[in-house]
């Protein structure tokens, strides 16, 4: 297709494609002429996932570009593609160690991983994002002077891994490997307001079971 | 207690809680001379709560207010109370009601509202925002061109009521109306992003043992 079918495909201005082009965040397209490209689905695919980035999860263009050279990149294995992908993502603030909040929480944080038995999430903790704000969010509520205990924790974290499940269940039904690590990306951009708008939702309902509306 | 040991209990500064004084966020203490008043554990709970809402939910004061004034109004019913106070917490945009990709998300939300069998969040959706904030997630969905089908969001709501269980049985253990509302408000301020960061460590543990670290 050329330029104004994806403009019209993908809801995105001329203008704006071409920024995106120029900015390396969308491949060229195969030049027929020396004024006419060719643009293909692997071109519509990746352009709604730099406007989902972007537009929606407010991601900055230089971070868009960096998701994308993991996503692209063939050397790294699936589960380090797709992790690198998304911890390319914006990030919590890093914890401060010297902090003996921060330090308890890595205690708690480490201890949760083995009761759950997830040795491999384990084997990454010096490596990932997720870990770090795992343990800013435990210290900040020990800080705050709050022990809601660690069982609550693992209660948590069990309905995550099933939620983590679907999510890995999707992105394996994709059909390509490009497609399978896009899918990652987005499902981390597009559905966490979702699922906490699900969770409000689901919080109303249950109050209203539990307590009426009186 | 005075203010001064306030103060130590809480890691407040003096200064900081003279301003939340100042600006209605916590009660006055009880006077017993002009110069000294007397302060308990109340308002140690409350100072965690503001606290908790203004430096981790980043929360401005004028919705600290708004939120607790719910909190502290004994007219309203439980559900009614809960559910102000977190109403009153910051929202996502409002939804566009002429864009048809919100005409058909709110379809979309209503039918997943049915088939959950949620009749009471289906009675409260002209006044919640979780249920515009669904619709708006679900419309952006859509209008990026995603289709990934009505099972998948049933069953993340499922898991969803899950947490909403757990969420509230934390609420119902605590002593006192005042308490059970504070918890409600700290729950989804405090533990947004901690889920979130459970969720994504569940990724890793769940895409390393289904494609290894290869």
């Amino acid at each position: 297709m050329r330029l104004a079918e994806l403009s019209r495909r993908s809801g995105v201005s001329t203008a704006t494609i071409k920024y995106y082009l120029r900015e390396g965040l969308l491949p060229p397209g195969r030049q027929i002429n020396p004024t006419t490209a060719e643009y293909d689905d692997g071109h519509l695919r990746r352009l709604r996932l730099v406007r989902a980035m972007i537009q929606v999860g407010g991601v900055p263009v230089a971070t868009v570009r960096e998701v994308l050279r993991n996503v692209d990149d063939p050397a790294l294995g699936r589960t380090i593609r797709l992790g690198a992908a998304l911890w390319a993502l914006p990030q919590v603030p890093e914890p401060d160690e010297d902090d003996v909040f921060v330090q308890a929480a890595h205690r708690e944080a480490d201890e949760l991983l083995d009761r759950l038995g997830w040795s491999n999430a384990k084997l990454l903790t010096t490596l990932s994002p997720a870990y770090r704000a795992l343990v800013v969010a435990v210290a900040t509520f020990r800080r705050l002077g709050y022990d809601w205990g660690s069982e609550l924790l693992l209660s948590y974290a069990r309905l995550m891994h099933e939620v983590a499940k679907l999510d890995l269940d999707l992105v394996e039904a994709q059909p390509s490997e490009a497609e399978k690590a896009e899918t990652a990306v987005l499902g981390t951009v597009l559905t966490g307001p979702m699922l906490h708008a699900l969770r409000r939702l689901a919080q109303e309902e249950e109050s209203a079971r539990r307590f009426g509306f009186e």
